[in-house]
């Protein structure tokens, strides 16, 4: 296999990860990294004194010895370099989410397949363990008809600069809930509210899916402690995520409720089933890994990754659903 | 002290817990037990031999030998059974929520002012060693400047048959939020599913305080495993309270964030406090107890309770609200 | 089947317990209860006033229409009260320990037999849905060959007037042990420490089985926190039992170590194997109720119980080793 | 300040720690690298280009420009190494335990001090915000008089294959608690088991020290579950220490016992005082690199760490003693 050699855009906190993984799985290289800050351009060059560092993100981008670009810079750059890496050929890898909106996105995923060029957009979650365990449990049917989706994911900061905290937190429940539910969602409604600097801290998001499912994410960076639950919860089976639990980060419950309702709401027959948890054991793989030697096979194979472009845009468009809807505290917004 | 004569309607689940403690806390007496279910009713007679249980409620209420009605049957039965009691003079103590709407809330409101008599609302929780504890701290400003209120309240079942899982679950959340959350709310937005008779199972509040302050309440019956956390963050310190720790269950962090925001967003300067953790040591009483034998002071002393029907009445409009706003999915709903 | 009438000698800590199930057993009936302290025979008498009270155990113990005596009263007294039950041709249930050394325990055994009465000693936790699990997991070869047993049973207080936290706590432990570990403990070790009274507060010991198998209980009077954890390691599975959870009591684990120790200690070969964890759903029934059943349908077969006199000796046995052992600072005493 | 120049002796499971830390240390070089295992010193080689990486471990204690030698080898080799780099005029830093018995390290003590070298024992716990902690609260007296000490080390593997898991685990629990407990011990318990290699894997261990004072060490290398948890009972508090939860690691407790024990041991009064708990917030620095730091300090200024070589022999005189009594099944051994 050709080795692929990658530009990597971006050195701040996510860029040092992927750059190790490049440069250490087979079949790919890393040439060259751009970083505007001269300090991350530092630490860069001492922990990879053999690639190439530069301050030109457009550097890279035309550099014909280069055949795919990492973009993992602030999000309100993914659009722009991620669009010049298209026109010059390139393969992209955008750190989440894919861009401030739609229409950029629809933009790259267009531009992406008329040059017939791989986007992969860093959904990293869909490669751990746990996620991939329940994708298989959801596939098999062991869950049933799902019922809800609901996450929390809170701590104490990161605050970001350039998006709330929707936009910073939110895209890994919904990369996963794309994921996982295989139905189309219906509409959003987002509630939050901002106590500093004008970008909401806080923030509430209900996603409507067809057939009575429904999802709903709680993301916080006001939080005293960190949390990162969630819970399914189907007609056969609920689960538990925490993502938080050194070991058995996934149990399964074979719990269920069953109303028999023959005479009206009054006689309701509610039936309690009430069995054994089991925690399935999950495979200890670093999941950017996989999903980095994933895209490379993706380049090779020219087949298109299952968290390509248009997953990013997907989840952008509910992004922006759940802007529009926070920003008018709460109304219903169609998807 | 004279003794306060109850009559009980109700001995379904939380009734037993009622008649106990007004049988053995000084000041007060059970005279008559009114329970629809005869099996119910065997179930009061056998445990209290001594007191006298029939069927007809109206009974209870005509007689002139009782004080006080305490109303622990379904919601829907509170506006009937509470008015006929204050219309016969009698003092009342309604099991939460206190009506099914806002219009007969404010109908049993201005009964009892017109006829001098005490309405008490069962918002047991405010009489808890930690809610108790939360109030102190907020009232001494030991939290700041309050940012969030996030309060999760999930399991598998009890479904009931007469409200869906908002009226259900949520007035203990509101009636706590009411009462460290010193300023009126304006507005609410609820999200929600049903999965089985029309009533929903899953729901979500988010409640809009004056000052960008927020809360937030999710409540489900669907729930594999318990869950009954409360996240309150505020401008000094942020505090967990989960009500399942045996010990504990109150943490309160010395934590914060503060954002100097000079120069424009992108000059945001974030520090954040870390320090330590400290458990209050809570009182040990069941709150039930307290919270009746302060019901018989206020009928002694003629004044009204915090937890009166006031209180009841801004708990139903926002349950109401809430409704509406569910029913619309997701729609504000203005207080 | 006929009634069975019962004394019932204390009525301190955990007496009501006994009156409370055996009143509602069918097949059972309190016919007195005696007790020496004048408040606990007013709180008894209050509770039941149906049931004669008395001062005087011995008048119980003589009464020819009483079957069986529970003794429920300080561990120094069990002896005298049993053997003069016996004597009287009563069936008995002593609470733990059987007695405070194995002389009076061999001397009650044999009385017992020879009169063909009945005693069973109160092992409750024999009766718990957790402990009928594990021991029908071993039963079923599930763990393989038991490497090891390790409990801790620790928190603050209740100190003892009349016995150690040995002699208090490690009961529980040793009659679950004896009760799942099928074969004989060879020999014992003990360390421990009084603080203040001369009882000691803090103790640690061991236990040697045959074929490699270990045990090991930590009890302590004196812990911040409250420990009720059991570890068992087995050749094909491992268990923890957590007593204080309140769902998930049991975690199974598939998990296991391997060694191919084919040419001397540095050519050890070790394989870790680790599975899924299953947590099995247990019946939550009361053990006590469970345990009196028990002990009526052995008082009507008359059959003797799994945890009869002789059970309860071998765990005495134990505690007298362990007495000696840790009085000499911990050397090993045999059984 | 002069560079300290560093030759390291094994670059296993602990070495790379050593290694990445003398490097990124101001005053502090690695020199060159001694590994006997081929892979291993590649890996040395990949990782550090430009520090020598050798077969031979007595090459860098010749070496005249080596100024200090860190063994970071299985146990059985610590005492030749250390003895040849003293002999060769080098400080000695000793991963723990200090030797294989307490001749070797009593020579090793001596000969630095004939030669006026400085040896550090790794006791790299001490280092930890958590044990820092600790000994502050001891050292003000915030415990009082301390009761016992208790504590438990488990986890499924690493077995290995010189030392058994007394050897391996207790080292850290028991130079935390000659750190913590400023008495001198004055005898060892120790039990075990050993299920596959000779080896124990299952051991227990109690120390009495004056005063009434008790410690226990719990290690197994069988548990399924991982447990690092250290309780410590004093007259004035208590405190629980987690090692696993990352925030929250210290929980000290307001709580305590009083006994009055006026008139014999049946008129004991026992009062239990439960008060708030208290987490303080700990620094998050590493411990290796500020234990590494020390042991410059200590090069420079000439003066002992208080984790030298007596420090390891301390450890090591109390595992000997252990060893002893566990061939012995337990029988008490004077230090």
């Amino acid at each position: 296999m050709q080795t692929v050699n990658f530009g990597v855009i971006g050195y701040g906190y996510w860029g040092p990860n992927i750059v190790r993984n490049l440069t250490s799985i087979d079949g790919s290289r890393v040439a060259a990294i751009a970083e505007i800050s001269a300090a991350s351009r530092q630490r860069a060059q001492h922990a990879h004194p053999s690639i190439e560092v530069t301050a030109d993100a457009m550097e890279l981008i035309r550099r014909t010895d280069i055949d795919a670009i990492a973009v993992v810079s602030p999000v309100w750059t993914h659009y722009e370099l991620a669009r010049a890496a298209l026109l010059n050929g390139k393969h992209v890898f955008v750190e989440k989410p894919l861009t401030s909106n739609v229409a950029q996105g629809e933009e790259l995923v267009e531009l992406a397949r008329k040059k017939n060029l791989r986007i992969m957009v860093d959904h990293t979650f869909l490669f751990t363990g746990a996620v991939r365990k329940i994708r298989q449990m959801v596939d098999e049917g062991a869950l049933g008809k799902l019922y809800y989706y609901d996450s929390t994911r809170v701590n104490l900061g990161l605050f970001q600069h350039d998006v709330n905290v929707l936009w910073d937190l939110a895209p890994h429940d919904l990369s996963i809930m794309d994921y996982i539910i295989r139905t189309s969602p219906e509409a959003v409604v987002a509630t939050g509210q901002s106590h500093f600097s004008g970008l909401e801290d806080v923030a509430y998001m209900t996603i409507y899916f067809p057939e009575n499912a429904i999802a709903h994410i709680n993301v916080n960076w006001l939080s005293p402690v960190k949390v990162r639950t969630t819970l399914i919860g189907g007609e056969k089976r609920m689960l538990v995520w925490n993502d938080l639990e050194a070991d058995e980060k996934l149990k399964v419950y074979d719990k269920g409720v069953q109303i028999n309702n023959s005479e009206g709401v009054y006689d309701l027959l509610v039936h309690y089933r009430s069995g054994d948890m089991w925690s399935p054991h999950l495979e200890q793989v670093e999941a950017l890994r996989l999903e980095l030697s994933y895209f490379l096979e993706c380049i090779v194979s020219g087949e298109d990754a299952f968290n390509d472009g248009c997953a990013g845009l997907r989840v952008v468009r509910m992004l922006e659903a759940a802007s529009e809807s926070m920003s008018k505290r709460g109304s219903l917004v169609y998807l």
